[in-house]
């Protein structure tokens, strides 16, 4: 697994897939320097002229909802249609997903175009299948809670989605394929929007590698491989964001190998 | 006040206040991750069909007009009388009051809410007292001068909110009390929106804090001493904007109490 | 030359001209940051209710239309007609000229309004010939084309703009006026938005500077000297950004006039 997932790395990073983003404000800088750091190429476009015509020329589509309102919830529909006429695969990050009724709805919407892959924390997990109506088992919100897994293989079987649960371990599920991860630093959830990075470079991943699996699986890799060498030498994390982007930017195998933590 | 305000600071880290920011495009990243550093959570959330429910959920509200339009001044509106009819603290960072007619004009309408603290340079200070056709004297605007403390006293009385002159002295007034905050460093104002991230960390501390004159003071001094400590390590504004969110993260008593400087 | 564009650098940091930027979210934070660090002071504005109104008090507009929208875009209309109506200069960024259709009809009819200055990549530049009807004899997307140069003479003839194409080299043309500049690293493409950051500092020059082939000049070889000196620094994108900053901040006219790379 480690090799394939590094040759999988470093086929984006020749491919420069070119991403569609339709996310939020407060991370759309950082997103953009992290596609860009990883290899990929960024669009943000959100306008409802424009964004089927500009999902028609990118590889994949990002719809993260964390600023999300009347208009941009349009264009996200909108996007998500034409993807899925044309075959290209769309990564869902519902941020906030449960926090209001809103939110709910529009994430009920969103899940019945059926993401291709879905990346979000244990607590929106368990929103996704409320909001769907799937069953759901408690509140627990850690990745490796038994709840928050059978939720993720609920919206996995019913919208056939890829689903990451994000957090201290991250856990991938689809089908009868479960993958741990266990890269990453506590002080990763003390910079906005590393989250909403990993959906966007998930979206680069999947763009390039046909196993959505395994294009999941390589792009949580890379962020917490990363993020866990950054960690080391940041002094807060104003640093570790800088020191982030560095790292995806330069990698090296042996650093990557010799840090990978994964168990199936 | 040194060992109070010292305890204030803990008090928030220990209980992670989740504060509602409607803010301006410019500031939204910086200001979720001074938030996260200082201990605080943030949420960033504008739209008309679900602000009312994430003031529900949040412990206070920031509202920043810097880049306000005619949807967002509604959204602002919203939350405020939301956040009154829950009795919960509201902050209000009035950006660029006196530039426009429009600035203005929604200025207004929000002081007419009764914002329980109010955090602003002193040419804005005098802008706020304009617009409400409350008395002011001239146009000087340093923090120190008379005309903008007889507007901030002005403020106080007609809204009853805690009024904070942000500048080379940070001035709060409220009612009878005033202080005087020497902290800082002349090279804070070539980041952008560090003001914006104070008015942020307010919300903050006025979640914890019942006397939101000393939550108000709480956080312009951890502000001022973080940003003092991070310019002495910065060789520019780009390293400053980092250092202060790692400063923020990791302060300690003795840094703070040994730079800590204020008069009353 | 150099002395003349060292003099240009210094009368803007003397003036702090105030620049109005309607540009995109993406940038919006570092934009800011960037015209602060050269001696600017940047304002972001963007409501239909106050954009004339901001112009007024501003010397120099920057339109770009990143994360352009259909609301946005009257608010450039409106932004650069009273910019002409006040004699104020005003620079376009056509950020993603050619990548959709909507794109290009917001593009023509910002051309009528005859901008300042155009700055943009040399793709760019040859979707703003073909947008508005103009000879263009290709693809070909690298600046020192002969293509993006006709392109780059056409929209100067035909709108009276100066014209920027930026890339590896950099070229002004403006009449019969030449210059090409070397400066600059590869990095800088790994960062999103500097361009961008260019167009805003070409603003600042231009708001102070009469000259505005000499305006367009001095910004552009002041972004690429500093970001050269930055990238030597740089251990990856998160650092540059960072260090670019810094150094447009202090740089010492020595390391300006040694840095300097450009050929007429």
């Amino acid at each position: 697994m480690k090799n394939i997932l590094w040759q999988h790395i470093q086929k984006v990073k020749k491919s420069v897939p070119l991403i569609h983003n339709i996310t939020n404000y407060v991370v759309m800088n950082n997103t953009a320097n992290a596609l860009l750091a990883a290899g990929a190429s960024p669009i943000m476009s959100h306008a409802q002229s424009e964004v089927e015509d500009m999902v028609k020329i990118c590889q994949a589509l990002v719809i993260n909802i964390g600023t999300l309102d009347e208009y941009w919830s349009i264009s996200m529909m909108k996007a998500a249609k034409k993807a899925n006429e044309l075959g290209k695969p769309w990564i869902l990050d519902p941020v906030g997903a449960g926090a209001t009724p809103y939110r709910n709805e529009i994430i009920a919407e969103l899940l019945q175009l059926k993401p291709t892959i879905i990346r979000a924390n244990a607590s929106e997990i368990m929103a996704l299948a409320k909001a769907s109506n799937l069953p759901t088992k408690g509140v627990d919100s850690t990745a490796e809670s038994t709840e928050a897994i059978e939720a993720a293989k609920s919206l996995n079987k019913e919208f056939n989605a890829t689903v990451c649960i994000s957090g201290e371990t991250d856990i991938i599920i689809d089908k009868d394929q479960k993958l741990s991860l266990k890269n990453g630093d506590a002080l990763m959830a003390k910079v906005t929007g590393l989250g909403c990075s990993a959906s966007a470079i998930t979206a680069a991943f999947a763009a390039i590698i046909e196993n959505k699996f395994e294009a999941t699986a390589a792009a949580m890799v890379l962020m917490g491989v990363c993020g866990e060498i950054a960690a080391k030498n940041s002094a807060g994390p104003g640093s570790l964001q800088l020191n982030l982007l560095d790292k995806l930017y330069n990698i090296s195998e042996e650093e990557f190998l010799s840090h990978f933590k994964i168990s199936e």
